[in-house]
This record gives C-alpha cells, structure tokens and sequence, in this order.
C-alpha cells in the first residue's frame, strides 16, 4: 500500500441519499485539482439492508449478517479500512468487526471526540438521533466513557424524530421537515445541552450548524474528515 | 436475481463528482418511499484512473487495462451489468468488454438515442464534449449510424472547453465557467444544432437544459435513466 493511497471500504446505502451526501463530504475534505488527487473508494451502496428500526424493534430480520457480509467483501476487494455512515447501524458493529481483519472506523467514537473538542470544557452533549440508535445504548455508552452528561430525547421526541427522518427517506428535504427536527433539537438546548450531536446521518441533509446557537456536530461530516485523514496519511490505521 | 433487484456495477470517479452526480440521479430517478426500494449499486470510485486526456494526446498511461481490472472486480462481485459515468472514458469501451461477460451500458449510446427522441426530426445533433472524447470519435459515429448529422467542436472550442472542464474537476464550479460553456454551446447551435449532447459528465455539474434554447441532453442523466429502467426492470439486458 502506498502512503496517502488507501483504499476506504464504504458499507453504504443507509439511507442512499446520506450515503451520497458523505460521499461528497469527502470530495470537500479532500485537498485536490484534479481527479487523481483524490482518495479512492469502493462503495457497496446496498438500500435492500433490513431497517434498523424495525429490527431494534424486534419487528424485522436483524442488519448484522448482511452488514457483515458486505464488510467482508469490502475487505476481500481491498480495503484497508472499513466506515458505515449510518449512526443506527452501529448496533451491529460486532458482527462486522468479528466478520474483518481490517479496521472499522466508528462514526459514534469519531463524532463524540468532535462534540468534545468543539463544545465548552464539561459541558453536556445533546444527541439528536432515532429510536434505533437510542436503543442501542452507543451515544450514552461513549459520552459516558468520556465522562460527560448526555441530553437525551424522551420517547415522544424520538417518536417525533423518526417520523421526519422517514419523511427525508421518502424525498422530503423541505422547511417544515427541518424546522420539526430543529425544534427537537432545541429542546436538548433547553434541557441543557451545550453541543448537538446529529446522530443519525439523514439529518445534516437538512440541518446546518447556523441553525444552532451552539456548537453543531454532524456525524456524516466528521466521519468524511477522519476518512480523508486515514485515507491520505501513512498513520497506523486504529485497532479495534 | 429477483425481478427488479439487479445490482449495478459502477465504474466511477471520473471525475469524482460527476460519480457523485450520477448516483445522485440515480435516486432522483427511483421511485421511492423508504431505502428499500431503493436500487444497489457497487461504486468503485478510483479517481486514480490515469487521464483520459492525456492519455489520447499520447501523453499518459493508458486507462484501458485499470478500466478492464475495474469491470472484472465489479462482475466477480455480483455486479449483472455495469455503466461508467464518463464519455472519454468510453474510448477504451472494448478493453472492458473483452473483459467480461455481462452486459456494459454505454453512455454514448444512451445520450445519442435520448437525442434523437427528444430533438426535432432529422435536425443535426450538437455535441460538447472534451477533447479525447471528441477525438475517439465515439459521438461522431454513433450519430452518423443514426443517419443524422453531428455538430462538432473546432479545435479552438474543444482546447477553451477542457481548460473549464478542468477548472469544474478542481471544485470551480461558478458563473463564470458555467457562462464559458453556454456560450461553446451556443456555437454549436449557431452552426446548427437542433439538439445539444452534454458529452462529459462534469458539464451537468454547472450546465441546465433551462440555459438553451433547443434541447439538451445530459449523458450523466441519461446514463442514469437508463441504469434504475435496466435494474428495477426484468427485461433481457442488452448484449455487446
């Protein structure tokens, strides 16, 4: 493998839309005047992958063996290392990562150290995020392990929050779905929190940092920042 | 394969964004309500791929063999036929499929057919297009089998169109360079173009069919179009 030329195994299609969205993220990080400067992907961009919510639900048939299977194959064609940008998906992290020899990069560790670095010394990280991914216990576990408080969403406003997230799966990137989400994510303020995490990768799609008064951190961008890093650098790739 | 659920191998990142784009249209084109209607595709996005460019001017590497390499990966994972957003790409066509034994969609064909459908009977055909595209002369022929007559660049058009065709790979993708290739455009339709081909998938990045007054087709949509109908369909694909 050559330095700064790493192959980014990409476990994608959750939804397609975000996938395409951190796809370009990347493009934006990447240092580059022509084609050839920037990193090369493979992107196995599979939308038939059973929803998350359903299965956390124990309503649907479990993501974790297809998620693995597509790891494998990622790994198989190349990768050196493997990113997912889908927050909720993260509840099968071990499947993939007892499927791989190769590193997987965490979406909820790279955007917990991004909320940690940009917010205030101590203060408490609000997590925007679905049911799934609520469920699954990975935003608290992390924040917890950095010793910070979370501000957590009630079951009526996770309720609240995958009804809009559904409506963007469906196309619908309008005002009043934003301004749903953006109300939510206010009560997090109001409740204390101090940084906003968007915790599941639909949201940046219609959410930006401007609409906060504090610190934003859109775990689609901060998963693009640290792929480019990894990609670009001769750095030893984490360990699991 | 189950009916509707092929899985469309990609040869992408040339240019990255105009990947991006692709599968962007891709979605837009994809009649759906949740991520699971939603089509597979496999991307390799290798923006390393050697320069199109240079390559036909005699001044590079060849990308026929990584274009083959590419197209084998993509079959050998599961892909049941494969597209590659990028006209000049298209040059070394018969090195990918001589490669392989499923079917290979080709943008040029798919842009000339949509050209002829939506333009006005018997008009001539406006291609803009860079020049290693326009010297491989895949455009000029598949017009020419169509019995129509092409509209083509000068020197002077094709060298002013690669300098803002480079300028849109480099992130440029403002007014000004936008007006530069209206008005390249604008040549070909003063010479008499009835219908105009965007014959490089980076011209759609910056370039709308609102800007013109006669038709215009872009090959990354159309590409596109032609992707969801083959992959959501149950027709027999296209042979070579």
């Amino acid at each position: 493998m050559d330095t700064g030329d790493r192959l980014v195994g990409v476990i994608g299609g959750m939804g397609p839309d975000a996938t395409i969205d951190f796809m370009s993220r990347v493009l934006a990080r990447t240092p580059a005047d022509k084609d050839q400067d920037h990193i090369r992907m493979l992107v196995e961009h599979n939308p038939r992958i059973p929803s998350r919510q359903l299965a956390m639900r124990g309503e649907g048939e479990s993501p974790g063996p297809v998620l693995a299977e597509m790891a494998v194959r990622l790994e198989a064609a190349g990768a050196d290392f493997i990113v997912m940008p889908c927050n909720a998906a993260h509840a099968w992290q071990d499947d993939i990562v007892a499927a791989i020899n190769i590193p997987f990069v965490s979406i909820i560790d790279a955007s917990v150290s991004k909320a940690l670095q940009v917010g205030p010394d101590n203060g408490a990280v609000g997590v925007l995020t679905t049911p799934a991914c609520f469920a699954a216990g990975l935003y608290q576990e992390s924040i917890s392990n950095a010793h910070r408080e979370a501000v957590l969403q009630t079951n009526a406003e996770l309720a609240e929050a995958i009804a809009l997230i559904d409506r963007i799966k469906a196309g619908d990137k309008s005002e009043p779905v934003a301004a749903g989400l953006c109300e939510l994510a206010g009560q997090l303020v109001s409740r204390g929190a101090t940084t906003l995490i968007a915790a599941c990768t639909e949201l940046p799609l219609v959410l930006k940092s401007s609409m906060f008064e504090v610190p934003f951190v859109s775990s689609t961008d901060v998963l693009a920042e640290k792929t480019v890093a990894l990609a670009m650098s001769d750095q030893v790739l984490p360990s699991q």
